[in-house]
């Protein structure tokens, strides 16, 4: 179900939550349709940038059973597992399988010290996770861990890692030479999904890509860049990137970026409340002006 | 129970794992009942030092009510709540209420910006906390937050604000300063403990702390150095202080602090195991052999 | 010349180098001819992103005069006198008023802990800078420093303090927040020019900046952007920054950036070399592909 | 003269200033008489923690040279020549070699990503640095850079590295691996002298330090436990230690460790004036107090 030749746009949703902050299983219902109807040939839930730390434990298990049962098989799931302890990370990857995740992904936990220690982690957290195929997320603006090709080269020997969310920023000369290394028979093919909220989308498919794991809120318009560029069609792609970047943009922002997508998901009648749980920022009626303008735009194509 | 008159030692009990990484409630037990023999006036649990991220909400619980039982309302127990969301906080809070704790403590998330931002969340999280005693946790080596003098000042037209975890560092010019705004008639009164691992004991108590929070794993010398400055006995308490100080640095290393202590109170007869949950550093013998010279000497006095 | 009602486009500067790493004065001259060309209002040299750094003191004065002096007075020039200790920022602020400079700049450097720490580092700044014109950059992103529009008001009793250059990211709101307190009369004017290289030129005109002083390598576009909104042109603003936000974005980039400015400015004939001195990064001729399309795409508007 | 045989205390110098911020090259004599008459095996001076920073290019090569004037080659100078850029590296490198330094100590620049991004690090500065003795100083606590020994073991190919200053916190463990691996002949001889103002010297020098870098106050102690552990007087040197730990730790304070050493230094008339360069911190009457207690119950022995 998720193996190295796993391709297109895995969808990171949100976790939507009411007005007053309660778990809004309606939402994930919604949610999932709409994803699923913009052609995302796969969903990730439970991300490090979302608000998985604000859910308890069986919230977590609640959401992540609500999403796969609606999902019902349709696409594969990503079940995000990174947790400071692999006690709970073990427990999370448990509850994921037998939700009947397709996947786990896994963030190198901060503090980790060199690369012969990050490898370690990884292939630790690996025999942890158990059979699941295992995604590896390299994220260092967030973690702090560096993840070199010479890592990646050698976490390729367990048969379990079948993905790299490649979100390191600049990244694209690392993607161009694990494929350059897989060209040059040194190295197995692991298929590999961009990030960053997509706004290296076009650059990072050219680079080989087989897609992009992100939550931008316009999932068709990756689903669409991804086909036009499978069809060499490099300018209609750009351009149709091109008038999603402002908003992108937008989204891309520390610690407000999530209530922008989260507003814009609203807007769009995917999920019911834009609000993020407490303690968590509010758009104010003048950055809501400007979504509604860069929205406006988009529509007007 | 928890006042602005607390004073003594209140002891920062770790986690006590078995040798395979499940909680160990006999250990919770008999590492009670030490710390009362040695003569603590408070305990405290869950702290953000510790191994509290990783255990789930039911094993957090469970600690709680084991610990609380055992102390069975002799002395305070705080019981550490941060969180990264509010809702878990409440969760929490309500939990270590139900449970009979004394109060609960808090340090400022990591990623606010400017004096009143942290106000502001620290007013909430009292809030959040509901009438239970509260202990802020001024702890910047580890959040990034800074706490000044004025932001305190603010913070204490809240009665339910008691404590002040103080372990900025360096922070003794700090503590003068409270004591000076107190004393000026500009303050209420707030209880101080020290912390930072009981570095700068002697100091902080000289400089009008009530006494120190921290989880050294001779808790019978912290109180004996606040007995002796209690008395006027300067010279003595130092003493006293430095006969531990060379164990009090080796706890105080960066990620290694805890495995140290573990292993002390392991040798100690306290806890039974000096088990960290994986993933988390273990002793080398040459480690191992340095502490046991120290803890030889201690003994020697 | 330079006061609270500058406005326009202050274009920062790069520091030329040959391709063996010396400083290059001809190409000093030729980037001054083209930023004003282009229709600046103002230049910035020496700024904390740049290789102001990678200089030595003479280099610094060297290539301050030389811009000056090639300027000559046509429009203000502020320089970057950022530095860990006063002297050297006192000693920085002398040359660059002895050659002319309109301005200062200064951010706030890292480590100040509390807004009053800050507040203060600021004033003792102005003080050390003399008698010119003073520019604050607020650049948490690289200083760890956060302004408030509370600590921004005390420091406007100091009337040497003329210009904000607002690069918080996100920092919108912060923007129109300042403007609403002038507008209340609480608080004197000051300019305001954006940064972050342009990424939200459009929405910091529409929030009251007056302009915008970063380095992108079509300063033309920004000063048509300024240009157009300032006639109400709202939608023909954004359909021009819209064409290069592709570029802008791919100039952000970390640690790469300004290996890509120095690389348009280059192929657009404004600095003879794209050098960067080491130990710096070089872009990959994947990279240069990347820019050289993205660079025909804007020519052919 | 300076070889991976090196041993014994090379002590850290501050720079000394007077009290209105000028270069005292008057007290640059008198600390240079005091730490060899103290016993010291070598001199460093520019190091990353001081104020080196603070002094500009012309200030640099004055002091350099006075210092190595007044050594006079009775004992081997190591000059640090950090620096963001290379050119400045190799002007101060060469500005070391003229005026007689035995050796140069480079840290690894912040923001590296990888081990091989460290290792081409080092072996480029080396290469900067041209044939003088090459010391590395392994500090992660400032520079976030890690080295393990893997990474140690590829840069002794490079004949110029003789030394290590080994302040990684926590570090033993890798002293010992790195003895290790020479013992197992893997790996060719490297002089190791730990840091960390000192703070585990009895511990580097049992793991196999050849002694210890630091500015701590009494440079007489680190020579005497040099000399006890030699003799294998483990209790003696440890009871040596133990009566300076207390000021070894007022010293470690981030911020005002500094101040500290330099207020002790003035106290026992070896530098005139305990200043600092602005912005910089002043201790306290209290701190003042709490230094002149430790200094009393120093020399009672």
């Amino acid at each position: 179900m998720l193996d190295a030749n796993a391709k297109g746009v895995f969808v990171i949703a949100p976790t939507p939550f009411t007005e007053d902050g309660a778990l809004d299983l309606h939402s994930a219902d919604s949610m999932v349709d709409a994803y699923l109807a913009a052609g995302a040939s796969g969903l990730t839930i439970l991300g490090i940038m979302g608000e998985a730390p604000k859910l308890d434990a069986a919230e977590s298990a609640l959401f992540v059973r609500r999403v796969l049962a609606r999902v019902a098989g349709r696409v594969p799931v990503v079940v995000g597992v990174s947790s400071p302890g692999f006690a709970s990370m073990k427990a999370l990857a448990q509850e994921a399988r037998a939700a009947g995740a397709a996947g786990v992904m896994v963030a190198p936990t901060p503090g980790l010290k060199g690369d012969d220690a990050v490898v370690a982690y990884c292939q630790q957290a690996m025999d942890i996770c158990g059979d699941l195929p295992f995604v590896l997320q390299d994220y260092p603006q967030q973690t702090g861990i560096t993840l070199t090709t010479a890592m990646l080269a050698r976490l390729l020997a367990d048969p379990r890692l079948v993905m790299l969310k490649a979100e390191d920023w600049p990244g694209l000369d690392k993607l161009s030479a694990i494929r350059r290394a897989e060209a040059a028979g040194t190295q197995r093919r692991i298929a590999i999904l961009g990030g960053n909220g997509g706004q290296f989308l076009c650059e990072e498919l050219a680079r080989g890509a087989d897609g992009i794991m992100t939550g931008y809120a316009f999932p068709e318009m990756l689903v669409g860049v991804c086909a036009l560029m499978a069809k060499g069609e490099r300018d209609a792609a750009q351009d149709l990137f091109d008038r999603h970047l402002p908003l992108i943009r937008t989204e891309l922002q520390p610690g407000l970026g999530l209530a922008v997508r989260k507003y814009v998901l609203q807007q769009r009648g995917i999920i019911a409340s834009a609000a993020l749980r407490a303690p968590g920022p509010r758009l104010s009626p003048e950055t809501r002006a400007e979504v509604d303008y860069l929205l406006a735009r988009i529509s007007q194509g």
